[in-house]
């Protein structure tokens, strides 16, 4: 997907969310275990009722991977679902990956080619040719990650080399690699505080932001700093759209979170005279 | 596996050979794509021919990811066939996960329950949370990113915060962590000059050290700076032993150059009276 069909996407349907489909087999509603694919027919459900006040979907490999051979099934049905019947939706493989080049070249070809993910999350450590494989695909995004929503991001990505921190030195590095058009970073919204300094070396690329919802992080304060003039903001909400609700009705409860966040984002955006 | 029976099996072997797996279909000979299992077939010949003179297998995950769910069960298979026929092999996942507290989780259950590995590769961006879900599980090891054998590894992992570079900061903080009997180390074979400052840090700890023949690295160099009392060293040879020869002596051709390292190491370990 092109950089200016994300932010028409985001205009059009009034919002820029992102919805993490981390689906835990041991959280999903039990009527579904005993279907032939209880993961897939979750997040079919799940995507049909709130496709349309997201802009994107992202599945966290470990949820799927954590099931074997099956959850690559399951993940590769839901990504294929989505492509067949939303195909303005930006799907995002967050799984974090990074290795040396001629293995992330494969990684790549995992994401990008078996199966047809528009982004992957890849992690910074191992440098630039852990993660130029993935940018050799026209129109596929790298999001890299720069300070995330956890405790340990403490421990290393504040690391300060004269004045400049990790976090600080990634996103400036990392822009020689390639710019807004194919990459993003991943910018935790606990850290909400941190995005004027993030903004300040990526004023354009696109963010995502994780964090909002069970992990506490604020919308209203993640746009204070975040926003730009094309949004340039993904704000993804997993558990609290996707297990608001284990029964029956668990579905019909996601459209309603998915709603509530989406209204919000509207009124946001309206207030910024983006829309 | 716990640290002293890895040191025993080194003792009892001459060597501290690991070989990586990275089973590339695109790759192997010609003569057995035709099977059901083309990979696990060529893992399968590999192990039985250089079982002898391994301490351990590294399958990195890129190279059965790309092949989707088949892949998954390519290696599954071969972890079972190790286990099964060789009880006493270290098996490395080389996945290079990490990722907040609540999803490690079940990475780490996709590795340590589901596969039966003996230990994971983490890159350390994410910091301690990321990190200890893996550590929950007894007698399975964290093998951590501190600097790896890349060209990238220069972007990041020299950062210097008051003249503590990013991979010290990893080694010592990470040390809080898990003591020398759960964690072990990636310091790449191309940085074999950089081994005596890692040694300062993590005299006691196991080091995997990748980057030995295709890469370049030398044996010898590594050693030199590497080696402690223990050995304290997993030397990793993937392409140069496994990708030998493709022809249908392949299998042949591995156990020759395994035995080639082995016998180089059994020299290094006899001088340093370690055995």
């Amino acid at each position: 997907m092109e950089y200016n069909s994300l932010v028409q996407e985001i205009k059009k349907k009034k919002s820029f969310l992102c919805v993490g489909l981390d689906s835990d087999i041991q959280k999903i509603p039990e009527h579904l275990i005993s279907q032939d694919d209880p993961i897939f027919e979750f997040n079919k459900a799940i995507i049909d009722k709130t496709a349309e006040f997201s802009v994107a979907y992202k599945p966290n490999l470990a949820f799927y991977e954590s099931e074997g051979p099956k959850g690559w099934e399951s993940l590769d049905k839901t990504v294929q679902y989505i492509k067949n019947n939303y195909p303005e939706i930006f799907i995002i493989a967050d799984a974090k990956r990074g290795d040396i080049g001629n293995t992330s070249k494969l990684y790549a070809k995992a994401f990008f080619e078996n199966m047809i993910f528009d982004a992957v999350t890849v992690a910074p450590y191992m440098g630039e040719d852990s993660v130029s494989p993935f940018l050799s695909y026209k129109n596929k995004w790298v999001i890299l990650l720069a300070l995330t929503s956890n405790k340990g991001a403490d421990d290393f990505q504040y690391h300060k080399d004269n004045n400049e921190r990790l976090f600080e030195s990634v996103l400036s590095i990392s822009q020689k690699w390639a710019d807004k058009n194919q990459m993003m970073y991943v910018v935790g919204a606990t850290r909400a505080e941190m995005l004027t300094e993030v903004r300040k070396i990526v004023p354009d690329h696109f963010l995502l932001v994780p964090g909002v919802g069970a992990q506490g992080g604020s919308l209203q304060e993640v746009c204070k700093y975040g926003l730009n003039e094309n949004c340039g903001l993904l704000v993804n909400s997993s558990r609290g759209i996707i297990f608001a609700d284990n029964t029956e009705m668990f579905a019909e409860t996601a459209r309603h979170e998915a709603r509530k966040i989406q209204q919000e984002m509207e009124e946001i955006l309206s207030n910024a005279n983006i829309i």
